[in-house]
């Protein structure tokens, strides 16, 4: 007998770095798995040590991190974990990265810049990741960014079942914080059945050294404003554009986001704005202290739950976003 | 005696494929360099045979092809001209595509999809190209498709410093043809001092199966509208832009865009368009017949060569586009 | 619970180009199976579009394309459909082109030429292929241009069976029209225990300019002669084999290729030519109009459907065409 | 139907080149199943052939080859015999070297010096190789040379478990030979429970010249003394060590070791030498003529080929050398 | 004329992350040199912007980090560097890292560990890394963990310059702290001229629990004992060594290592401790808070500058740790 | 000042293995420079060491080995000599093989089987090469294997020179000794305005069990043959031809080939067959017992020292061995 032969076996594993362990808790407890017990500490100087307290040999890796804050140790800790994983001859790995860190940073704006964002893809292949999964990409392109599978979340779905329930659609205009945001708004509006509209920032041609001026484009009076983006960082442009539409006359503005980053000064920003409501998912961690009244925070694990148990099944994560098969 | 020393050398040598012959004999005559002869032919079957007719060991080579149709063609003749320069000992090769073919194929905009573009700049790097050169890519982000250093001209200064002469600018609105252009347009708009709109295609609800309108966001009544566009394709978007502009009551309309694509049926619409002037670049060949009383075409090839020539030397590229150092 | 396990599963699918879809489908049916719903459409610019109507994660996917005209669109259209694959999670891709474009390109004949052959391998790797299948080669050593596993089938048992039935081998000789073919010709004679002859270019010395002329090097005189080639082009060089076969006193001469790639003006040379009969595979498709009385071309399909199922199954592709296990 | 599904396999194959069947065969059967028929010759110039004699499509292998000498060309079969295999489509690669060839040259000692083990691991990378498995490499830093998992094996409790039905650990001490393995004897002297020594080359400043003389530092008068190192290749500094402990005062010297490279004249020095017993393994073959009375080999075999089960069923190979799970 | 010739040139650029830009200006002075004005920024988030504000097009570039705490983001920011760099167009990049972060998981000491060492090489090389410079690498084998050349400088000459001046070497003995760094110590002891010890961590089999011990191995009482080691971390292991020293004997005892990593309660501890006097360079910066009277800390900066310029103009770097040409 | 500039400088080397240093040294005379002094020795176990005496940072360097046995062993040596290079940085490495080891097997002609050339170009970029040398390859299209420029030099016109002279071309026929190397042999008649023949091995049907006979195709009563080939390895075919030619009423019988492989019995077997003369280059060593009476060895080393100049000098090595620019 020259070979030995035996049925083949997938073994779906999840792993959590310490970004935000709670997250990962939620999405296990949806795939109906817990999370594979795993040694994660930092050295005296601050270098990182991981160490998986089981057999990881032939599984199908899913390594969960939000990119939170320290946002640098946070992404060295899931590559550090991603190479244990190789090294320890995982089958296929899966990065879970529900907010994709420096997004922003996905071109050179000016000479001499880096794509920090490719280089972060780039930085996950050279470890040893198979695929990368992610939430509302700051741009669709950054999925070219990766050599390989890159499975995009949606959560516009959550937000938007909840946007449904509390508003009244014939009275509300979908509105872009800014120009960089409007097809993205577009999708709202087209979804909700709303006017769209925008906020420009112009130049003040008639006050020196060109200030410039927040400009509303399109109908916002007498009506309830919803401002869209793909993530709140320091809430500054968000904010400037709920006054902007109140002073053009809107009764009501809310503001949703998939990702709450929330630098500061952003809760101040928030909490004192005219913003009625605030409305975001959990792909980042909340402190309980940046946590306010008008905040609404909606899960994403059940999304990223069912999305991880399509992968492993080769079912079809496009179901997840869109309604074809 | 173990060694010969001789001073270095830089050696700058220019290449074109078949596409568009004259626009680089334009940037050679600027450039202040002849092309290289290149032997290049279709074999009975249609397969490319590439040749140079001389020595290109240690060359600095740039070798510019338009992405024009047949454009899975001169993209592989492109390919193939870069591999025989790797192969010939070029010291290093930059691609030049004044137009990236399939540029607008930047994200899988549903499941299932190919991220072309980012196939391309690995087709690319993979034949072996160094650097890429490109003008107005459809979005910035393709920048970070390519490993290694993509020069990113701009062709908005050739085509303001035109409109500038041309138009009465406090009464000039620029006007984005549709969502995804809005950042574009308010480039222009900051560079121009003007107002800024857009056109959004919305449900009309009031009538049955959702059919889509074109909604005008902004003021336009009674001003001068110009549309801006990376690119011209069929011309459907921007005539009914037009259009709905006209309807608005705006009393003329312009458009200007970069890359000339003009594929059927362009140029009957624009020319039979309420468009009063339509003015573009010659990233893209215009064959005679495609040409039209209205249709300005500005040279694009100063702007390539002066790219080149600071490649070569080693001075700063940023400065083509930018006000810094 | 800190895993799930399922049985693991192989997944056979079918996709094919728009190339030659109708040998795709006769391969499917030989397979048992459907060719995967695929939207392939062009752009109005000339611009590839792919999309899978159906989930391809973790299947092991075969993708058929004919290398015919337009060869480079074809060539990338493949390309294409690989990029998709792999970005869709096909757990492995196996790229079929029955006809091997560019397979003449295959090394560097003098200075400064591509190898095209090797590129157009580099490239299908680059695009996600991790196998490649292709039916005679022009070379074997093309093989080698492939870093992974090449399932090189060969068509002669296809074309010999047919032979066989027709020819009274005592009187044959296997002729090659070159002297290129040699070796491959030299196959077929050890199998059909032949005569071997070639023709050979040899320069005119008697006449100025060294005109070349074709001499027939072996027996040939009262025999039925079959020139053996892996592909017909322009037919020129056969062509004028069969005239100097006539000239040395041959009785009868047929043609037996695999590949008809049949560009201009081979039909009709191959028409008006003393050649008997010509027997060629349907690697390429061959239209209606380049059909013709004395042509006959057997159907490649069974083969390629034995080898495809050969390798979903992990059997033994070399029992296609040698004789151990 | 556009798919076909059957049951995935795992199918575990075993291949030896030609460096030390002997100890291919022992893992075999162990195992539990026969080596492949490979056919494997040396053609007149020494030009290595490979050929596998049965199917490998889609196994599991593990190829097993001794670096024992002449090493560069038993390295290069084992190469070739990857390739071969990567090019037949076999699923997963395991290159085993119970030895690994050139670990001693692990770092540059000296400027322009190769890293010659960096260099091994790259070349099996290149050649299709997706792990390696060997015992005691020199260092442990090698298995980061190799970009993928590498099965690292301990041959210590082999040696260990012989060690101690023969020793009084109360009187004995595990003695380094030199400075660069006194780690390596913690790691016995730990689990032995004994005291530490090790011998330091010393210039003697008494003496012109600069000679070196070897300084016992540590207790071993009245004792036995063990000698460990990971490999003995031509035994002189072993053979000088046991003089030096010998005149310090030791009763008795063992010397154990996993690798007995063996090379001249390990043999007669070890014969001549006052050590009274030679421990090793055979991960390398031992000619008869090279087997003498006070030498005793341990088979490595059954710990290799529960590492190949363990590494094919995806269990735990840790737990070859380690207490955890 | 089809070619345009230039005379090549070379242009050396210095470039400092935010680590430790003290080190950096002066290794710029020593080479004659200003650091190239680089903007470096943290967003609100924690994620890292980088841009240098003069072309860098064709230079060779030498990017200086010291990865100190907090040490992942310190090393993120020289990965992000050396991409702006590679994009900039930067001809060569050298990773200058005084000290290797993560040097010490240079091996897997367990099963399903990382080898953070060689990821940190890889990380660096997919950024854009052509060459790496470091200073007294943990163990030398990390130099094979990069494709390319690597500069291991050897602070010994600058640590043992300033010993041999104030020690009486006749009655010194050199210790290693554990038995990892005997190696280490022995080049010192060679050097110097004087006697090896070494510190053996073993179990005190006559206490339960097996407490370990420190075993002082080797001849030190009555003489002045010089500690040496690569880095000083958290001291613990070097103060106890100390200690057991002084209890066998030794009348004096210093201690030298070329990283102060001095992570908490490393200060404490050795002010503490009965160490006479520490020796470290400056590889990685101490705060004023963290020197006490007895720390000399010696600069790096001329051993790194010469190298800097020995590798710009292709001079031997061997010089600067060898004796030979 | 924030930048060092300094004029480029180009520095060629030379370096040898130890296969054939005579070559080498008669190459170093032709191009006016000396062998880089490089320790080469073999370790006790047969592991090589390698180390260069002289800096060679920056240079352009070119590692000359001939491919003779043992073959697998200065294989090993060249690719080790590579690594060196590379790590000592080295700025371009080309490998100049006048043999390339393993070019017949350059293709599966089997299933299961390696295709070794194309591993040796792939580990020789492995190892850091650049570029390959190499005169001609067993077939051309081995030059497609190596990703990078190859200069294939031909000895055709060294060996032709000499024939020339001292035949009688009008009654000379150039023979090709078996199937596969008719078109080189053609290029030969046509260089030589000579015929053309071939020996076809065919089955003897008159005889059971298929003995297999040497045909001869084509006209050589009467006739000088030149048999021709790329090598000579055991003779046994070349001899055979030669006895068939002379069977066939050849009145004089000679044989050139580039590569004097002469594995045994070659030297025996061309001694005591009736070939006349028997020219070769020495392209490999032939020991003063392999030289007799009727073989004549040209120098192949002009022709190397040529092309190593005009690579140096960005030259055209095309002009080596074509007639055009």
């Amino acid at each position: 007998m020259t070979s030995i032969k035996q049925p083949g076996e997938k073994n779906l594993m999840l792993f959590s770095g310490r970004a935000y362990p709670e997250l990962a808790d939620e999405v296990a407890a949806h795939v109906g798995v817990s999370l594979t017990p795993t040694k994660l500490i930092d050295f005296a100087n601050g270098e990182i040590y991981a160490r998986y307290l089981e057999s990881v040999r032939g599984c199908d890796a899913f390594v969960i991190q939000s990119h939170t804050g320290p946002i640098n140790k946070w992404i060295m800790e899931q590559l550090i974990m991603v190479d244990a994983l190789k090294r320890a001859s995982a089958k296929r790995i899966t990065v879970v990265m529900p907010f994709f860190g420096y997004a922003r940073q996905d071109k050179k704006g000016r000479g001499r810049e880096p794509i920090t964002a490719r280089l972060m893809a780039d930085l996950f292949k050279t470890a040893g990741a198979d695929r990368l999964m992610s939430i509302d990409l700051h741009t669709s392109q950054i999925q070219g960014f990766f050599d390989g599978p890159v499975d995009h979340l949606f959560a516009m779905p959550v937000l938007e079942s909840y946007l449904k329930d509390k508003l009244d659609l014939e009275n509300t205009t979908v509105v872009s914080p800014d120009t960089g945001r409007v097809r993205l708004s577009e999708r709202w509006a087209d979804t909700l059945g709303t006017p769209l509209a925008f906020i420009h920032k112009r130049r003040d041609l008639d006050v020196a050294n060109s200030v410039k001026v927040n400009e509303v484009v399109g109908k916002v009076r007498g009506r309830t404003c919803v401002l869209i983006d793909d993530m709140i960082d320091t809430a500054g442009t968000i904010c400037k554009a709920a006054d902007a539409l109140y002073e053009q006359g809107a009764t009501n503005v809310l503001a949703a986001a998939t990702h709450a980053v929330f630098s500061d000064p952003a809760v101040d920003r928030l909490k004192n704005s005219r913003i009625s409501e605030v409305i975001v998912t959990n792909t980042l961690p909340l402190a309980q202290a940046n946590r306010f009244d008008k905040l609404t925070v909606l899960s994403i694990a059940p999304l990223i739950a069912r999305a991880i148990t399509e992968v492993f099944n080769d079912g079809s994560v496009t179901s997840l976003f869109e309604g074809d098969t």
